[in-house]
């Protein structure tokens, strides 16, 4: 399948690679392709981006327009408050009909650790994006966890743990519950309901932020019992 | 010991009958003494008071200033929108230098059901209160667990699940961390830190709320693994 990752990031390389190691067909975008290959830093949990593409020279790198007009799925894994103006480059028409996975977080670091969130309670990023891009199939998934646990859920509690998936399309939800399960090993994958309910899953990084700081790791997350 | 319990919900309820089956001399406190022992009708999850009190002739019933005065600890279980004005009416007096524990949430219900949050993200109402009452040694705990949890964690999975403590003063959350395994029977107590770490745990009724929807029971809450 194409794939398309919007975001070179340490999310957009964890999933890109996840999805290349999977014989699919993938495409990171970014803003600046020039820039991006020539950047000599790399953000948190990232390579820097021309070592990165040295090591997956599988993946294909492009304008975050050419990522979105590659992908069959398309990915946003950009940081939380470029997510819209990123989507705004890929392009609606390159959005259309599509499923596009949302796994970013608001996360405002202009006022320090930890960051506050930059929408919630009564709105949420998902729901922004879904709003701006109506013909898009959002579903907003994987954001409660750390990059590595996205795609490797076993390295916590043997995978005895939970993702959440919030969309308004039934079909897109379903898809995006098989890539979850059967692609990135996700035993529990809980449909919370529409895309508002993505406001849960946003907001719960207020909790999972101060517990990644209390346990001194980022890989902490929650099963939910009943 | 003696313990005052503000607000005589289905919480302040629960917590009252919990505190007294244990021995301890329990003060329910209220706006007005007279209307709620008058009152036909009970909240989600209460007894209708009068009915709840006969059968549980040995908590007494006073106002807010005098359920607060009685305990040598007191417990915030009044609806988070009322809390506030509940502590004002209680008196600072009443609260200078006790362990105030909140178990509270600012849930918002006047735009529908699931509410929103009254406060969250920059501020928390854990943080409120203990601006408000700079004397109290305030413990945010229990706010992510329906009422039955609250005192019996074992009803789910066995207890194998988390509740957690914020609070500025360390003696304080060590208070209450007895109390919560001693008296309730909690296993995993988390100290998330300061008082500020309370929007965390507030800001997870926005997930749980959701959890309970698809779950179809009050009774979710979370284990954290890592």
């Amino acid at each position: 399948m194409r794939v398309g990752v919007l975001g070179t990031g340490g999310v957009g390389q964890t999933l890109a690679a996840k999805f290349a190691s999977l014989g699919h067909d993938v495409m990171m975008g970014t803003r600046d392709v020039q820039a991006a290959r020539a950047r000599a830093e790399a953000g948190w949990g990232a390579t820097v981006l021309s070592e990165w593409l040295a090591k997956n020279p599988e993946v294909k790198l492009g304008t975050f327009a050419e990522a979105a007009s590659h992908g069959e799925i398309v990915v946003n894994a950009t940081a939380g408050m470029a997510s819209l103006d990123a989507l705004k480059l890929a392009g609606a028409e390159n959005l259309d009909g599509k499923v596009l996975i949302d796994v970013s977080n608001p996360l405002d670091f202009s006022q320090g650790f930890p960051p506050a969130l930059s929408v919630c309670n009564t709105d949420s990023l998902a729901e922004q994006i879904q709003r701006a891009f109506p013909g898009a199939k959002v579903v907003k998934t994987l954001n409660t966890v750390n990059m590595d646990l996205m795609v490797g859920p076993s390295l916590v509690a043997g995978g005895d743990h939970h993702v959440f998936v919030s969309g308004n399309n039934e079909g897109a939800k379903a898809e995006v519950t098989k890539i979850l399960k059967d692609w990135f090993g996700w035993r529990d994958v809980i449909d919370l309901g529409d895309i508002t309910s993505a406001r849960g899953t946003e907001m719960l990084l207020a909790l999972w932020l101060r517990l990644s700081m209390v346990m001194q790791t980022p890989m902490a997350t929650i099963k939910v019992v009943r």
